[in-house]
């Protein structure tokens, strides 16, 4: 922000980085009271997940944290690389040598998906650096491993191996 | 988990505080690609932080976080009254140390909105501990402070006096 409040910028990250986290616990909650048969339950952690995302996003926009899309994209691009070369290879690492393997799966299937995000997240800043929307129009997920493309698609998940069927059309 | 795995247990959670902000931030940067006219970026934020969403919901299940609702429920007390009783109360009072009004503003809106989670999550847990469902069908998000409430409702949302017209149903 425009304001020298430094310990507050530092205070702003700090409560977003807790909102967020207690939104996806509400919403894995959520889950799980589901499959328990609490439907009210699973409905109370899915609102309050909700009102944990307008905390979690006034907080971001308060520190001055969103940008324009280009200057976004190249915030996101860097996210990625972060995870992919540095993150994700010394958690893998660790993982193989304590034994988890249920922790190396996770970590591998993150570290491939984020080198797809990364790529998909440059050619979008490069397009929109130049004028453009992004020149794909409809993407697919796989739900495994969070692998991302486009037409033509494969027949299965080039990280997990899914079948393409599985895929969610956005 | 079953595995003695300290390490990869501790980087499990931080690969989760990742996977969530990163999401949180892609929501926030989609909603602004798609006010700028972006169409197809905010698609590939959308699908980039669902593939998060699958990311930060899988490493958070390996580090055997999410347990049965009633423990899930404790959790959720716990991580209220933190935010409520120790976070808040000092982020709030920086701000107002450092003069950051809109700081103040958002700060206070989340303090008075979890003292509500709290409350809520503490009678959802009691009930579930007695082998019941939440007694609450109808909720309300005010989208403003992240205030929730059920039936007979105010006219104006108690925190933040936003019209109850306003409100999300879940
Ligand atoms: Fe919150
Ligand atoms: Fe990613
Ligand atoms: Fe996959
Ligand atoms: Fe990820
Ligand atoms: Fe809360
Ligand atoms: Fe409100």
């Amino acid at each position: 922000g425009s304001v020298n409040t430094m310990k507050t910028n530092d205070n702003l990250m700090s409560a977003f980085a807790g909102e967020s986290q207690a939104n996806r616990k509400y919403l894995a909650f959520a889950n799980k009271a589901e499959k328990e048969g609490y439907a009210n339950v699973a409905k109370l952690f899915r609102a309050i997940a909700e009102a944990e995302t307008i905390h979690a996003l006034k907080h971001l926009e308060v520190a001055g944290k969103i940008g324009g899309t280009a200057e976004n994209l190249t915030s996101a691009v860097e996210g990625e690389h972060y995870e992919f070369e540095k993150m994700y290879p010394e958690f893998l690492n660790a993982a193989e040598e304590e034994g988890n393997s249920n922790a190396v799966r996770t970590f591998k299937y993150a570290m491939e998906a984020e080198k797809v995000h990364g790529g998909l997240y440059n050619k979008a800043k490069l397009l929109v650096e130049g004028g453009k929307d992004f020149d794909m129009a409809d993407m697919y997920l796989c739900p495994v491993c969070g692998w991302i493309g486009g037409d033509p698609l494969p027949d299965h998940c080039p990280i997990c191996n899914a079948l393409a069927k599985n895929f969610k059309k956005f």
